[in-house]
Parts: structure tokens; sequence; C-alpha cells
């Protein structure tokens, strides 16, 4: 999939990533791939390190996952290295799948001194090849070698598959009052691509947080952000959000998510991990337009969501947008088969500031030209109010296009 | 949308319909469409009718399933005529449509004599507009002039929005020894196609069968046909399928659907049924290929079907089907997001009889080159077998291609 086209959506002007106290970084190179590119990244962190994960709810999942969810709780989140690979998702692999992450974990401990159980895993590529631990061990000692507090611009250009551009997004925020950082890289495109794994997530601060209050924060801000976006509605077996803190810099302590001293660093780390979900839906497979989907009105904010998820994986409703076509018509439908309460003869529907639908018909003051105007932007927001409570939702999608289908479909020819 | 390409999934070698005795039809034009071409269908049927009706379960619906639902419930199934449109789905239309579908019935019973509540509707087209009635009444006198008894293969022509071709279907059966026959048509392509909408079927027979016997069959055999197909996941305002039963073959009387006299007819109903959905599967907007998908193992017959669905709806594993590839990685990822109950480790897939992973791994036996030859078919089979208990579920669906984002996107440029 080398030399895929730059996403027309790609985030300009991004500020480089800050450097995050305590972590040390490497790149380097298995062999996942023929071509020459790098498919492997080190992260290694001081004792003091607590970390948190939130991990698909594929049923089947994958080697790696399984790895992280049983040592993440093992360890009471006492993670200190990451090793992520691309180019091979060991997803349904089973024993030796499970064997072959085990033998990486090893690698990594006996090139860094870090107990093999306090490595976490994460791996995206093509499902149902075992994993080759020997690339990995015999990458390692250089790998170890080359580690050093550095960027993590390079590191998310390892991790990336079908990716068009590397992904990154950090701040500089404050807890109690002492300045601390986050810095976050990601990587998927279509949520699998061709045999092709994975959405991935890592946030790197350098706050002292136990894993308590991470894991609680994380899954609060996953859910508002990496749990809101929707290329095509498949789901990894190899999906996770990490998130590392160093405990490097002197932030104060901190024993509850729900502490008012957090609420500047709860604040940045959803915002860096909202961008990071947004660059993965900018990178969606064909995608050329940016959609915020948001539902209100209705019953409770399940129910709103459920709606919005209908309204995002339609794929009568992504074509229309493909096709800068307002077509409420196909909105309502997609509304209709969520199968959730619905006001039909409250229902409005608003794209940008313009109604195209309001309370159970047409809008009045409708006009093509102002709403073709509108759906030629790169960047469209779907308001739909059902009308029978005050639940909301807010979702991210982007089009379908022919080119979703050429990447998916046409990659034998 | 006219001059479409045929499909090449189109059946060959139909046998033409058989007349149903007691069912006179008409066809003829309002003007719904600006070209030339029938967009109106009527039949009359005798006083010894009885009808059944298996309607969308969409929330937002329309006028036309809201008045049938209403009428048929009312009228305990004595209905005599069926009005339908193509051009216009009058959904999503509110207090106007409602006017609108009554003003349509009363056309038909002036012109005909029929009570107006005796008068089943259904309309196809685009959402949002009001359905002219009055286009309807200036249509009807010549109308109802030339209803005769005549096949049912040109009233299919009437009903077809983006179709490619007409779809019919009959079969002739007994009850109790007593010869009847059955004759049925459909529409439907895409779910809805660019603001089009619908799947209609209207089957007619000559049996004589009571109201809650034909609305029992009717369900059932909907279920495991109509309700097994999907072509991408949206559902119609407009969805509807009748069972008219005209009793004009001296069949013996029936009072139970499980009535054994009944079973050859049951039988005949769902071929006629399976037949005409998967005709529509055949005429999926963009389709090259028929995919039955077949799940087995499943915790119970329910969970059997949305595993089933999840495979039959996921963009990717429908562009792979496209591609030719057996891509089983992505059937695991399709059944995983299902979060139904699976065994990982005992999980099977097979396309057609060529195992491609069996009990969580790839199968011994894998040949790309069997599969690749497999692929190329435009009827295939996938099996998945999840290894948790013994449910099963059967539906049909087709492939994703570049043809299906041009239809429902690009139809502006």
């Amino acid at each position: 999939m080398k030399g895929l086209p730059l996403s027309p959506l790609v985030p300009l002007n991004r500020s480089p990533l800050p450097l995050v106290a305590g972590v040390r970084i490497a790149v380097g190179r298995a062999g996942f791939y023929k071509h020459d590119r790098p498919d492997l990244l080190l992260a290694t962190m001081p004792a003091e390190t607590r970390a948190a994960g939130v991990f698909t709810q594929h049923a089947v999942g994958s080697a790696p996952v399984d790895w992280c969810r049983a040592q993440f709780k093992a360890q009471g989140g006492a993670m200190r290295a990451l090793l992520v690979n691309a180019g091979c998702a060991n997803a349904f692999t089973g024993a030796a799948g499970a064997a072959a992450a085990r033998a990486s974990a090893n690698a990594v401990s006996s090139a860094t001194g870090i107990a093999p159980d306090s490595v976490a895993l994460a791996s995206t590529g093509v499902i149902g090849v075992v994993l080759d631990s020997e690339k990995i061990k015999s990458a390692m000692p250089g790998l170890a070698e080359s580690l050093r507090p550095a960027s993590l611009d390079a590191a998310a250009q390892a991790i990336m598959t079908t990716d068009t551009f590397p992904k990154w997004a950090g701040a500089e925020t404050e807890i109690g009052g002492v300045r601390t950082t986050l810095a976050g890289i990601a990587k998927g495109s279509g949520m699998i691509a061709p045999n092709m794994a994975t959405m991935l997530a890592f946030v790197f601060t350098d706050a002292k947080l136990p894993a308590p209050v991470l894991n609680a924060v994380l899954k609060a801000e996953t859910a508002i952000s990496f749990n809101s976006i929707t290329v095509d509605g498949d789901r990894s077996t190899n999906d996770c959000v990490l998130l590392f803190a160093t405990g490097q810099a002197p932030t104060p302590s901190i024993r509850s998510a729900a502490d008012p001293d957090l609420a500047p660093f709860r604040s940045a780390l959803g915002t860096v991990l909202k961008d990071l979900a947004l660059q993965i839906v900018r990178d969606g497979e064909g995608a050329t337009k940016l959609v915020t989907v948001i539902v209100t009105g209705a019953a409770n904010a399940a129910s709103a969501k459920r709606i919005a998820r209908s309204i995002c994986e339609s794929p009568l409703v992504k074509t229309a947008i493909a096709g800068e076509d307002a077509n409420w018509g196909r909105i309502t439908m997609a509304v209709g088969k969520a199968d959730e309460p619905v006001n039909r003869d409250r229902l409005s529907i608003r794209f940008g500031t313009l109604w195209a639908a309001k309370d159970g018909a047409v809008a009045r003051d409708y006009s093509e030209e102002a709403m073709s105007r509108y759906m030629k932007g790169a960047e469209l927001s779907i308001h739909v109010d059902v009308g029978v409570g005050s639940g909301e939702a807010l979702m991210y999608t982007c089009d379908l296009t022919k080119r979703y289908v050429e990447i998916n479909g046409d990659y034998r020819s």
C-alpha cells in the first residue's frame, strides 16, 4: 500500500510534539514489510511510571490485546515499556500468537532490563499470521541501543499501515499549578485496511498520577473521542488506547479523577485524544469530507449515540455526502432504522446552519442553492433533533467514495 | 435513473406468471416521472378476498404504510383493491401526506365502487414530497376502465424505480388436494436509491384463507425471505409485503396456520417470497456477486442472525468479495463486532466447500489457488461456525462495488 496519495483532509500547521520527561524512544525495522520502512517502535519509561489502557470490545481480539489486558491488571498499571510493531496484527493466532507475544516481551526485557510483565505490546497488520518474534528478537539489541529522549513525531511514522500521514497531537497543561506535558501518536485509517488491522493510540505525560486515576480519566475521555468516531463501522481486533504517566514532573498528589486540580489535565487529555481521533477520520480510506453528526432531543444520551451512529454508518448517507447532496431523506431513513424513540412530527434536520427539515416536513425556507454551496465544503456538520427528550450525542465520520471501494476491494487487481 | 445497465446477476429463464382467478389488473401513468413510463398499478379483487401485510419496522414510516396498517386492522383483512405508485414515496409528509393517501383511496373507490377503506396503498419514490393525489384522480377513470384479468409480469414493470429488471415469481400448489395458484411481484434494489425508497412485494393467490391464517403464514415466511436479505443495511420508510387471497379456488376451509393441509401452500409461498427476495439482492445497486451467509454454532437463532447480518453489512467484507478475495480476516472482524457469544478457538470459516479457517486458526489445507478460483464465481456462500451452541441463521447479500457509490453518490455530477 506504499505510495497512497495524501488524504485531502490532512491537517496542516501541526506543532511539533513536546518532549515528555522520562520517555526514551527508538524506531527500527524488524522486516515485517518487504520494502524498507520502519515497523518497530520501542519506548521505555522510569520505575515511577503508571499506565492505563482502553481496549477493543471485539469478541475475537488479539494476542497483544490479551497480553496488555492481563499485564496492566496484574501489574496495577506499573508498565515501563511499550513495543509496537506494524505489518502483523498477531490476531486470530491462538496459543502460538500468545507465545509470540510473550517472547516479544522477553526480548524487550533482555535488551532493557525491564521485567517482561511490565512491557506493553501493540501490533497492527495482517490478521491470522503468527507474529515472528525472532524478527523482533534480532532487531532488539540495536533498537535498545538507540533509545533516547526524542520527539514522538518520527515514532508516528513507524506505526503507520495504510495511513497516508502520521498522526500526532500534544498539549501543555498543569496540575495544581505545576506544569505538565502531554504527547500522543495514533494510527488508523479504515478500521481494517486490506488485511490490516487497527486503530492504535499512545499518549505520554510526565505527570505523576496513580493508575486508578489514569484509568478513570482515560476511559471517560476515550468515550467522547475515539469511541465517537466511525469510518466504516468495522471494529478491529487490535484497537487500543494507552496512557503512560512517567511521574517525572513534580505534580501534586491526586487521589481521585474528580479532583478539581485535575480538571485542566483532563481537558488537555480530552483535546489531545479528540485531535488524534479526528486525524484518523481525516485519513479515513478514500475520505473527502469530515462530518460531525450531532443528535439532540433523544430519549437519553445512549439513544442519541445509537441514532448518531446509524447516521454515520449508513452507506446511503455517506455516499450522498460524497456526492455533495444534502439528502435529508436518507438522514430520515437512518434515524428511523436505529429503532430508537423518535417523534416523526418533531424531527428536524440541519446542515450547518441551514434547515433542511423542520417539525417533520421539509423546511419552508429550504434553498437548494444555499445547500449546494454548503455541501461543497470539506468539513460539514449535520444536526438532527428527534424531538422526544433531552439526550444528546456527537459523532464524527467521513464520506464513502469510490476510492474506499478501490482501496478495500480492488487491491488484487 | 433511466438506462441503468442490466444487473449481471439477472435471473434467466423465468417462467411467465400464471393468472390468479379473481385478480383484475391495470397499469397506467399518473406522471410522477418526467419521462414516459408507467408509474401506476391498480389491482381489484372480489368481495371474498382476505389480505395480510408485513410492514417496515422503520420508526418514521410513511403515509401509505400508516394507511395500510390501520385499514388492514380495521377491515379484518377484507381488502379488495391495491393501488401502487412509483415516483413519490409520500414519506415524511405529515398530515398532508395522510390526506393525500386518503384522497387516493377515495379516487379508487369512485372509479371502482370498492369502499375506500378496503383499498390498500403502496408508494415508492422520492421522500419528503407529498403525493400529488390530483394526478392519481386524473388517471383513475382510464385505469379502472382497463382493468382485466392479466398476468402480473407487466405490472412488475410499473412499480420499478432504480430496478434494472422487473421481478416476479409464481407457483402452483394445493390445499387439501385442491389446486391453487400463487403469483408475486416485487421491486427494490438499494434499500433507498437516490432519494427513492423502498422494497415492495405483492403476492396474489386464488386460495380461500381467513385473514389470521394469511397473517401468520406471511409473517413466518417473510422472516426467512425478505427479512433475511440486506443490500446495504439501510431500511426503507415504505417497505411492505402484502398477500391477497381472492377465495376463488374451491380450497377447503383452513382455520389454523398449523393445519397440515396448509403445508404445501406455505412451502410454495415461502419459495415465491424467497425467489422475489433474492431477485432484489441480484438487483442490488452495483452488485456483481450474490452471497449466501450461513452462521451455525451460535448461542441461539437470534444471535446467529445478528452475526450473519454483521457479516452481510460489513463494508470491508463486501468490498473484499467485490475484489474476489476470500478475506477471512475481515469475516473474523465482522463476527467479533457483532458482540455475540463466540468461541474464538472454535471459530471456523468456509467459502463454498473450501475451509479458510478452522478452530480459530488458518486451515491447514488452505489453498490460495483453489480459493481464488472459487471467488471468481457470481454466486458465493460463506459458512461461519462460531462454536458455542446450535443457533443457526441464513442471510443473503451482495458485494459492494464502485458502481454502488456511483449510483448513490455521483448522480449529481
